[in-house]
C-alpha cells in the first residue's frame, strides 16, 4: 500500500512550496529580497548530512577544500571572453563601499574559474604537483530574470560545490571529467536520486569548456531539472591567464582545466523525488531524523506517564546505537496531529508506543514510504530498525529509477515528440544525425530544450528526425526547470 | 629548552605574514581585492577544526544552526537607527544586477541582526517557543578603510559564527549572555587561548546594544586583539522590526534579545599566541595533523627502504587510533629541510625514525613546543603520544595564561600608564571614578583605546586618574589592532 501522489504530481510546485514551509526546511518568498531563501534548523541539518556525503566522497579521492573569496574584480571576470559573455547579464555587482564608489565593480561570484585560476598561477609552477583537485562550498549568485522557485532557480545559491582541476594534459583532464562523473554517480546514489547522464551540445556548454556533461533528473511534474555538471575546460582559462607549467619534458605550457559543481538542487531533488501527498519521504542516508517515537496515551495520566518513560527508553536505545530519533513528548496534540508533522518533515520510520506495546515490551514500527507495520519485541527494535533504514533505502531508490526510466520515451517523429513533451512525459529521445542545424530546429519545433546526447555509443537503425539522413545517436529533449 | 621567540615577539607582522604564506595557511596579499584572502588546503583544515568545537558547544547547549541570505536591503538595515549609524560606512553595497540597477542597494551583510529579526518576527509568536537560540557561520563584510592585516582586519570576514537569541525578558536575556560568555570561555579553553574579559564602556559598544562584553587577548607584539563579543540588545532590535511575542501573562510585548559573535581573528590568535621563531604550535586540539614521522635515511638504499615501511607502519598505528599523523615520504628533501616545513606548519609532534629506530624497535619522539624528547618501544608509542599530546595542550595553556598575566600592569598616574603602554606593555589597568568624560579623557592621554571595565566587582583603592575622585573600578587601556 502506498499514499497517493495525485497532488505532489499534478500540482508539484504548490506541493513543494508546501513541504518546504511546513516541514520547516526553508523559508522562502517572505526573506525581502527576491530569490534568496532562508535555510531552518532542520532543513539546514539535512543539507548538512548532504554536504558531508559530497565532502567525503571528494577527500577520499584527493580532493582539498579551499575558500576563496566571495568578490571577483571585473577586469578579471572578464579575461576568458566566452566566459564573461555567458555571465555577464546574471552577475550582480558591488559599486559602493561606504558612501565612496568603488574604482573597479567588484561582481558577486557567478562561479569561481577565474578567481581560483588566478590563484593557481601563483601557487603550482610544475607537472610534479599534478593533478590537483581543489574544491569549495559557498553562496555564488545569479541574477536571474526567469521566475525564481526555492532552492531550484535564485539568485543566491547558498550551497555551490565547485570543484576545480588541475592537469598537464588533456586527456589527464579527461580521465579527471571520467573519476568526477564516478563520483557524481556515486553521490547520487547515496541520496537515491536516479539520473540521465548526456553531453550537452555544443550550443548549451558551460560558458568557456570545451566538454560540458551534465546530469539530469525527473521531477514529479515530469520536468528535467538538472542537478550537477562537469566541464573538460581544456585550456581555456589557463591560456587567458597566462598561467603555465613546466611540463615532464621541460617545457613550459598552459594547464588543462575541468571544473565541476553540485548545487541546492541535488537538496531540492532528495526533498522532491521521493514524495507523496503527505510530504517527502528522505532516504535514510540523510535524514536528519531517522525514527520517531509517537507516545500514544493511557486512558489515565499515570499510564501515559509510564508509556512516555518506555518511548524516551526506547528512543534513547536507538541514539545509543547512532540511529537519530526523537520522542514527540507534546502534550498539547495528538498522535494523528503529531503523524501529521513528522510527516512532513519525512521521517522514514515512526514508532507508535502506546499501552498495548507498554504491556507486552513490544514496538510498534510503521514505515514512512509504504505503510508497511511491524511489532516486534523490545530487545530486537535496534536490529529490526536497522533492516528497515536499509530496505527503504533501497526501496525508495529503486522506486526512483523506475519512475525515471518509465518516463524517457522515443519517438521518431517530431510531432510524436512534441506531443509526448507537452503531456509532461519526462524525456524523449530522437533519432538525430549530429548536426547543430537539426538541434536547434528539434528545439525550435518541440518547444522544448535539448539535453545532449548520450555519452556512450548508441546505435539508432532510424533516420534524424529532421533532415532525414541515417542517425548518428539520440538527442534528448525535455521541458526543463 | 625552547626555541627563542625574538622575531615572534619584535616583528611579529612579518613573523605572521610568514607563517601564514609558508605554512600554507592562507593567502594574502595577492589576490587582486584588498582585504580579502584565500584559505589553503592545511589552512582550511586548522579553521574547520576550531568551527567543529564551536559547532559543539552551540548544538549542545540548544543552539540551532540556520543560514540566511547574504544581502540586506538598505531600508531593512535602516531600521535601528543606531545600528545604521554605527555601520554605513563601511558597508559594500549591490548597486546592479547585469547591466540594469537595482531598485534598492542591497548591503553585503555586516552582521545580520535585522535580517534575523526579520524572519524571528514570522517564526516565533509565544513566550512557549523561548528561549530561541539560532547561530549561523558565514562571510560578512566590512569596508575596512584602515590597513587591512590578513585575518585580523579583514574586508571579508570569511568566518563570522553569529549566534542570535530571543528571550521574554531582560532577565532572561541577561542569563542568556552569561551562559554565551561560559560557552566562549570553553571555546577560548579548548584552543588554549587566554584572555580578559571586560565590559565595554558605554561608547564603544556594538551599535544598537544595551551591553557589549568583550573578550580580548595579547598578540606577541604587545596588541591587544578582540576575539570575541556578547552584546546584550534589549527590545531595541524587535522595537525597530515590530517584532512582538505573546507572553506568559496574555499580553503582546516586544521580546529581548542578545547576540554574540567570533571570527577569524580566533584562528589568528592560535596561530599567533602559540608561537615562536620556528612557527607556530598548533594546540593538539584543533592541529590538522598532531604528529609527522619524518624517517631519517640510511647508508644504503635497502636500509632506507626498510626505515620508510616502518615509518609507514608506525604511522598508521597512530591514525588507527585516531591521531591524525602523516609521514614525510619526500625522497628530494633531507630530513632538516622537512623539519623546517612541519615546524611552520606547526605540528605539535614530530616522530624521527631512522636505522637506529629501526634495529631497536623504538621511536624518537621530540615535541615541538620544549624540544623535549622521548626514545620509547613500538607497543608504547600510542600511548606515549597521547600523554605527550596532552601535555603539550596543557603546557601551551599555562605558557599563553602566564604570558598574559605578566602583561597587565597597574598604574595610579597617568603618565605611568601612558609610558606602559608606549613600550608594548599589554593592558594597562588604571584606577577610574566611573565618568564617561574621565574615561574619554584617559583615551586621549594615554593615546591608546580603553578596552572598558572588569564584569567582577573590583575594589580599588586609589584615586581616578582624571578627577581625583574616589575610584569606583578599574578601566583597562590598550594599544589594539
Amino acid at each position: 500500500m502506498q499514499i497517493t501522489r495525485e497532488k505532489w504530481s499534478k500540482n508539484f510546485s504548490e506541493w513543494f512550496d508546501w513541504v518546504l514551509r511546513e516541514g520547516e526546511f526553508y523559508d522562502y518568498g517572505r526573506y525581502p529580497v527576491k530569490g534568496m531563501g532562508v535555510w531552518m534548523p532542520y532543513g539546514f541539518k539535512l543539507r548538512q548530512n548532504i554536504i558531508s556525503i559530497i565532502r567525503n566522497l571528494l577527500d577520499s579521492t584527493g580532493h582539498e577544500e579551499v575558500l576563496f573569496p566571495l568578490l571577483i574584480p571585473e577586469d578579471l571576470l572578464s579575461r576568458e571572453s566566452t566566459h564573461i559573455k555567458g555571465f555577464e547579464e546574471e552577475v550582480f555587482w558591488v559599486t559602493k563601499g561606504g558612501s565612496e564608489d568603488l574604482d573597479v565593480k567588484l561582481a558577486l561570484r557567478p562561479t569561481s574559474e577565474v578567481a581560483i585560476t588566478t590563484m593557481e598561477n601563483l601557487w603550482l609552477k610544475s607537472y610534479k604537483q599534478l593533478p590537483k583537485k581543489y574544491y569549495q562550498i559557498v553562496s555564488v549568485f545569479r541574477y536571474e530574470t526567469k521566475a525564481t522557485r526555492p532552492m531550484i532557480r535564485l539568485r543566491e545559491i547558498t550551497t555551490f560545490k565547485e570543484a576545480h582541476t588541475v592537469h598537464e594534459t588533456y586527456d589527464d583532464a579527461q580521465r579527471q571529467v571520467e573519476e568526477a562523473i564516478e563520483i557524481y554517480k556515486k553521490i547520487f546514489n547515496n541520496l537515491a536520486i536516479p539520473y540521465v547522464l548526456s553531453e550537452r551540445p555544443e550550443w548549451d556548454r558551460f560558458a568557456g569548456a570545451l566538454h560540458t556533461y551534465a546530469f539530469d533528473t525527473i521531477m514529479p511534474d515530469g520536468k528535467v531539472m538538472q542537478i550537477g555538471t562537469v566541464h573538460h575546460l581544456g585550456q581555456n582559462f589557463s591560456r587567458a591567464l597566462d598561467f603555465k607549467i613546466q611540463k615532464k619534458d621541460g617545457s613550459l605550457d598552459y594547464p588543462h582545466q575541468t571544473s565541476y559543481g553540485i548545487s541546492d538542487r541535488a537538496i531540492a531533488s532528495v526533498i522532491a523525488i521521493h514524495g507523496d501527498d503527505h510530504g517527502p519521504i528522505l532516504p535514510p542516508s540523510v535524514a536528519p531524523i531517522k525514527v520517531v517515537v509517537v507516545p500514544i496515551p493511557a486512558k489515565n495520566e499515570e499510564g501515559t506517564q509510564q508509556v512516555m518513560k518506555y518511548s524516551v527508553e526506547i528512543c534513547e536505545m536507538l541514539n545509543k546505537n547512532n540511529i537519530t530519533c526523537v520522542t514527540d513528548q507534546d502534550t498539547e496534540k495528538t498522535p494523528g496531529e503529531k503523524f501529521y508533522i513528522w510527516e512532513i518533515k519525512g521521517v522514514p520510520i515512526r514508532l507508535e508506543i502506546g499501552p498495548r506495546e507498554l504491556a507486552s515490551s513490544t514496538v510498534f514500527i510503521k514505515r514512512r514510504d509504504n505503510l508497511k507495520s511491524y511489532t516486534v519485541k523490545k530487545e530486537e527494535v535496534v536490529n529490526k530498525v536497522k533492516e528497515v533504514l536499509n530496505e527503504i533505502q533501497e526501496d525508495l531508490r529503486k522506486r526512483a529509477w523506475e519512475s525515471l526510466k518509465s518516463r524517457i520515451e522515443y519517438a521518431n517523429d517530431i510531432e510524436k515528440a512534441k506531443n509526448l513533451l507537452e503531456n509532461n512525459s519526462g524525456i524523449v529521445e530522437v533519432p538525430w544525425c549530429g548536426s547543430k542545424e537539426c538541434g536547434l530546429k528539434i528545439e525550435e519545433l518541440t518547444n522544448a530544450r535539448v539535453l545532449g546526447y548520450p555519452i556512450e555509443d548508441r546505435k539508432v537503425n532510424d533516420k534524424c528526425v529532421i533532415c532525414k539522413m541515417n542517425a548518428k545517436t539520440v538527442l534528448r529533449v525535455a521541458k526543463t526547470y
